[in-house]
């Protein structure tokens, strides 16, 4: 089921989960394509972004961005052609980075819009390394991490779209850097093509013993993007005056109630005290939009230089996207998670 | 029983209380006067400063600083005249500021030693608006907290050593503060005397209500020295982009175990996360030691402007510094809390 020139396909929030989504929660519509009126583009997805932090906008429990309503198209970063245009500062062909949503086409008066190069080899890019998740990692480590050469660096999820970069950044800072991820498949990426220093498998029934081996001088950045069992081995290991960026917490998205007892809310504080340890949540477009070309001008040069890695799992088919989307909740995606919507 | 010039009192860790400490963990002992070595000098402690953070040091539980060994003398930041000096740089009837702990006599070779104005008026004034608990509250709400004019700071143990000058900074800062503390005297004291906003009686059966209802804007700062249910209060009420700054935990020092669940670790967590919230521990010397100079520039400024109102708690007699340590963990004391040990 391709891209039609006619209908626009749009996967819209059936239901809110309970737990873990299903794909009826999920539901494929088809609607005539719609026309552009004076200042507006009509905007053509080639490929859309799936991210954890989708969960959140499909839950109605207050967070930092208003849920999806039910009925309404699923939010996502994309890129996409514009096809028609009635907007001065776009023309018909032009290549653009949209928040249009799971959806072949979307209206856009060009908020949010940002150009791209027409003819840029790896359009998709532009969701990943040079995009919020690469971003992301980059401010997430830099700016609250602060690792130092030679302190040791851990990061969950290693082998996806966020960890895979802030590993390979704390490389080139000199910081010894362990990854954590599910499976030697990924394990065996990290280590042999992004270059980490080891990487622990968290499916390991002794995972805590071998990170704590693997990390024998402690810990002094911890790179949060999971939280449970994960960041259960981890806090232990955090040493004096570390730091704790907090990304995400994937982990305890699908929760639908606190674990059982006893409430370690209290521990967590007391480590954060005796320890001297920052942790600090941040939303990365809220808190550093206004740094965004510090980082792509450095990025860049990384890409240019050979010194980034990046591997994209790219799935063909928006109506595939939710059944991707269920799996990058469960860790099955390897690398940055990309449906492929129509020809780019 | 007061201090004697031939005899040593010192009271030591007699044992390691389970939960709340009793006066069977503390042992008076008498021992001969020790004589300074070259390059030694004999204190005669004056003044004794008791602090929430000593519980902590009465556990060998692993802490940032060693436990105190059964048997020895309870550590303790003092004020005290040089007796005797074989030092070249004290002289007899020197001032100094010390951490010689819970005794009348002890010898130093100066390290750690600070001299203070041999005739300065309130000698115990460097246990705590000049010492240790001002430059906590000093180097915590501002470079932690970094409160703006018109933000909401709130502030536990508002009648304490710490958190009295925590808020009188915060008012001079141009925020709205609103103190908690334990009962109608020390609330009247902090709004009246110290010029906070308001305060709220954690006593109070419906404190959740009454502190949400003087925090109609959020808690901007949340300077933290208490935790328990102080902070579950609080917890829903921080805005987007709050700062914590973790400088105690009271409520849980006397703890023997972790409370019952759920386990709310990860609705911490998630809480740092959508809110980007920064919470960070400190210890004040080892984070900050090199900035003394500093606040006490500031400090002295303030207080000779008549702009810091101050109160304490002064017990006379080495001999009742347990049962005044054990009330200060149940907030019996009002005001920074000081045992006179001996003729300034």
């Amino acid at each position: 089921m391709s891209q039609s020139k006619t209908t626009n396909r749009r996967i819209v929030l059936a239901s809110r989960p309970h737990g873990a989504p299903t794909a009826n929660n999920f539901r494929l519509e088809q609607s005539p394509l719609p026309t552009p009126a004076a200042g507006q583009v009509l905007l053509r997805t080639t490929h859309l972004s799936l991210d954890p932090y989708m969960r959140g906008r499909m839950s109605d429990a207050p967070s930092y961005a208003a849920p999806v309503a039910v009925g309404e198209v699923m939010v996502g970063g994309t890129v996409a052609r514009v096809e028609a245009s009635q907007h001065a500062d776009y023309k018909t062909g032009d290549l653009v980075l949209a928040y249009s949503g799971w959806q072949d086409y979307a209206l856009s008066n060009g908020d949010g819009l940002t150009k791209l190069d027409a003819n840029m080899g790896q359009p998709s890019y532009a969701l990943g390394l040079l995009g919020m998740p690469g971003f992301t990692a980059y401010m997430g480590l830099l700016d609250i991490g602060q690792p130092k050469a030679g302190e040791t660096v851990v990061v969950a999820a290693a082998s996806g779209a966020v960890g895979s970069v802030v590993g390979q950044i704390a490389k080139l800072k000199g910081c010894r850097v362990i990854g954590i991820a599910g499976g030697a498949d990924k394990c065996r990426y990290v280590v042999e093509e992004l270059g980490f220093d080891a990487c622990i498998d968290h499916r390991s029934a002794d995972f805590p013993q071998q990170l704590a081996a693997a990390c024998a001088k402690g810990i002094d950045v911890y790179f949060e993007n999971v939280g449970g069992a994960v960041f259960d081995a981890v806090l232990p290991l955090l040493n004096t005056g570390a730091r704790v960026p907090v990304c995400g917490l994937i982990a305890h998205y699908n929760a639908s109630s606190l674990p059982p007892g006893p409430d370690r809310l209290s521990l967590l504080m007391g480590t954060l005290l005796k320890k001297r340890i920052r942790m600090q949540g941040f939303i990365i477009f809220d808190d550093y939009g206004h740094r965004y070309p510090e980082f792509f001008k450095d990025m860049s040069a990384w890409i240019a230089a050979g010194k980034m890695k990046y591997r994209e799992d790219i799935v063909d088919g928006l109506e595939n996207a939710p059944q991707a989307f269920i799996g990058l909740l469960e860790g099955k995606n390897f690398g940055k998670l990309v449906v492929r919507v129509g020809e780019a």
